[in-house]
C-alpha cells in the first residue's frame, strides 16, 4: 500500500464503511491477470494487506473484508456470466487496449486478462452491491457490469442488483519521477515505509528542472513534490507556493518539509501497524471471519442465479 | 440422442467402462455456449440424457456418471487456469474459427464460447482423466489440453496430468439430408424415437438423385441410406448394394429394410428406457451417486492446485 493508494482508495474506504454496509475483498484472483508466474509472493501479500487495512482504520467489525478466493462461488457466478457477455463488450474495455497496444503484452495477454472486468462485474453482484467506489478511469468497468447485469436479468428475470458508480475523490499522487505513483514504476513511497526510508524516497523526487538552486524561481504546479504537500502540508501550503515562485525556497528544505510531515501524518498507523504485527494470527483471523459473514449474502446471490439459470 | 451420437460416442463409452475407470459427464454448463438463452429446457434435457445413456448400458455402478454443474471447482479450475492460457491458443481452435466464418456468430460470440476448449480441459483434469477418447475432430481441443497442462505444470510444479488422446472409432452417420446428422438439422434419427417416427424418418431420406425408380443403377456410395445400411444391415449389406447398383432394388424397398432393423436395432434400448421412465426418481439418484464418486477426486485435485498456486 502506497500513497496513491491511500488518497485514491484508503480513505474512502474508511470513509465509505460508517455511510454503507461495505464489502472490501483482497483480490487474489485478479493478481494473477498479471503475476501468475508469481504467486509465491502471495500469502505474504494478502497478510501485508490485511494489516494495512487493519492499521489504516478499516473495522472488520463495520466493513466485511474477505478474500476473494475464499469464495469459490465468484468463479461459478464468472463462468455463468461469461456465457452471456459477448467478446466485443471485453475487447472494448479500454484498460484492456491500452494493455494490448505493447505488442509483448498481446502475446501474452491471456483469457483470463481479457476477463478481468467480468471477474470485477462478479465481485460486485455476487454481494448485491449497489454502489461502487470509483475513480473515473474505472466508470467504463462499472458501465460493463451494469450491461452484463442488464442482459443476465432480460434473459433470466431480475435477480442481480445493477450496481451505481460512487464517483469517489481520487487526487493526483504524482511518483518519484512525475509519473502515476505505482509499484511497477518503483517511485512509490509506502506507508509503511519508516522515517528513513521516507526521507531517502522525497529526497530522490525530481522537481521543477528550472529551478536548479535556491534563488531560482519555481513552478509548483508541474513539481510533483508540490503536488504531495497539497496532501500533507495544509499549514504550509500558501507559504510554500509563494517562496517556491519567488526562488526564496530552495528544493532541499522543501523536499525536508514535505517528508517532515509524511513521516508524522503515518506515524499512527505505523504505530497501529507494529501493534498488529504482535498478533501474528490476527489476518487470519479476520479473513475467516469476514468469509463467514459474507458467506449467507454470496449463497443467496447463487441460489437465484442457479433458480433463474435453472441449474437447481 | 440421435443414431449419430450412439454409434459416434455412445458405443464408445459403453466398452471403455469395461476397460478402464470410467468418468462421464453432462456437459451443461457447455451447452451455455450456444443455448443459453434456452435454459428452461435445461432439466428435461439433463434428465433425458441421463435415462437414455442407462438404457444404453452405462452402468452407473462402473462409469462414474456425473452433472458438470454438480462440480463447482470446474469454474474455480477454468478460472485459475484461463490465467495462464494465452488468448491466442483459444483462437487457433480450428472448431472456433469455423463458428466465427458466420459474421452473425462473430457479433455475438460469448467469452465463454471462446473459452470452451479451456473448461473442456478443465472436465478432462479435475478427474486426473489420463485417456480422452475423441473423434479426429477433437485432436485439437486435447492438444490443446496438453498444453494448459503443460504450463501449469512448468510454472507450479508437476500437479496436473497431462491426458492422452484414445482415438475412436467414429464412423460417418448421415441425416435425412445427406449432412452429417445433427439436431441442428433437423435431419435426425432419435434413438429413442418409436417404431412409427422411425419409419416416416427413414422415408424422408434423400438417396441418389440419379436413382429415380425402380430399374434406375444406383450408387450406394454415395447414398445416406446405404451409409446407415453398413451400421445396421449387415445381414444384406452385400445383397443390397449389388441390388442397388444393378436397379433390382428400389430405394422404397430398401429404406423399409433399413427401417425395419433400426427398429429392432432399438428395441432393447426402448424397453429398457421404458422400464426407466417407470422410475421417476432414478436419473437424480444416478446424478447424486455421481457427484459423490467424484467429489473426492476433485477435491484431491483442487487441494493439490491451490497448494502449487500457493491459495491454500
Amino acid at each position: 500500500m502506497h500513497v496513491g493508494h491511500w488518497f485514491g482508495n484508503v480513505l474512502n474506504m474508511v470513509r465509505l464503511q460508517d455511510e454503507h454496509e461495505a464489502f472490501y475483498f483482497i483480490a487474489d484472483w485478479h493478481m494473477l491477470t498479471t503475476h501468475y508466474d508469481r504467486t509465491a509472493e502471495l500469502p505474504g501479500f494478502v497478510r501485508e494487506l490485511v494489516l494495512d487495512l487493519l492499521a489504516a482504520g478499516i473495522d472488520p467489525n463495520r466493513a466485511t473484508l474477505y478474500r476473494q478466493s475464499d469464495v469459490p462461488e465468484v468463479a461459478e457466478l464468472t463462468l455463468l456470466l461469461g456465457m452471456i457477455t459477448p467478446l466485443g463488450w471485453l475487447e472494448r474495455v479500454p484498460t484492456y487496449k491500452e494493455r494490448l497496444r505493447d505488442l509483448s503484452e498481446r502475446e501474452s495477454a491471456s483469457y483470463g486478462l481479457l476477463g478481468y472486468p467480468l471477474l470485477q462485474t462478479v465481485d460486485i453482484v455476487i454481494v448485491k452491491g449497489e454502489l461502487v467506489p470509483v475513480g473515473e478511469d474505472q466508470v467504463p468497468h462499472l458501465e460493463l457490469a451494469r450491461e452484463i447485469v442488464r442482459r443476465f436479468n432480460r434473459l433470466y428475470g431480475e435477480v442481480l442488483v445493477e450496481p451505481q458508480a460512487l464517483l469517489s475523490p481520487s487526487p493526483l499522487v504524482p511518483g518519484s519521477d512525475g509519473r502515476k505513483m505505482s509499484k511497477s514504476f518503483d517511485n512509490a513511497i509506502w506507508v509503511r515505509d519508516d522515517e528513513e526510508a521516507i526521507r531517502a524516497r522525497v529526497r530522490s523526487f525530481i522537481t521543477d528542472p528550472k529551478k536548479i538552486r535556491r534563488g531560482d524561481p519555481g513552478r509548483p504546479e508541474i513539481c510533483p513534490i508540490f503536488a504531495l504537500h497539497r496532501l500533507f502540508s495544509e499549514d504550509i501550503l500558501a507559504w510554500t507556493e509563494e517562496n517556491c515562485r519567488s526562488g526564496a525556497l530552495g528544493c532541499v528544505e522543501c523536499k525536508g518539509n514535505l517528508a517532515d510531515r509524511i513521516v508524522e501524518y503515518f506515524r499512527p498507523f505505523r504505530e497501529r501497524r507494529a501493534e498488529l504485527e504482535a498478533n501474528p494470527g490476527i489476518a487470519d483471523e479476520v479473513l475467516a471471519a469476514g468469509r463467514a459473514r459474507v458467506r449467507p449474502i454470496v449463497e443467496d446471490t447463487m441460489k437465484a442465479v442457479r433458480d433463474a439459470m435453472r441449474f437447481a
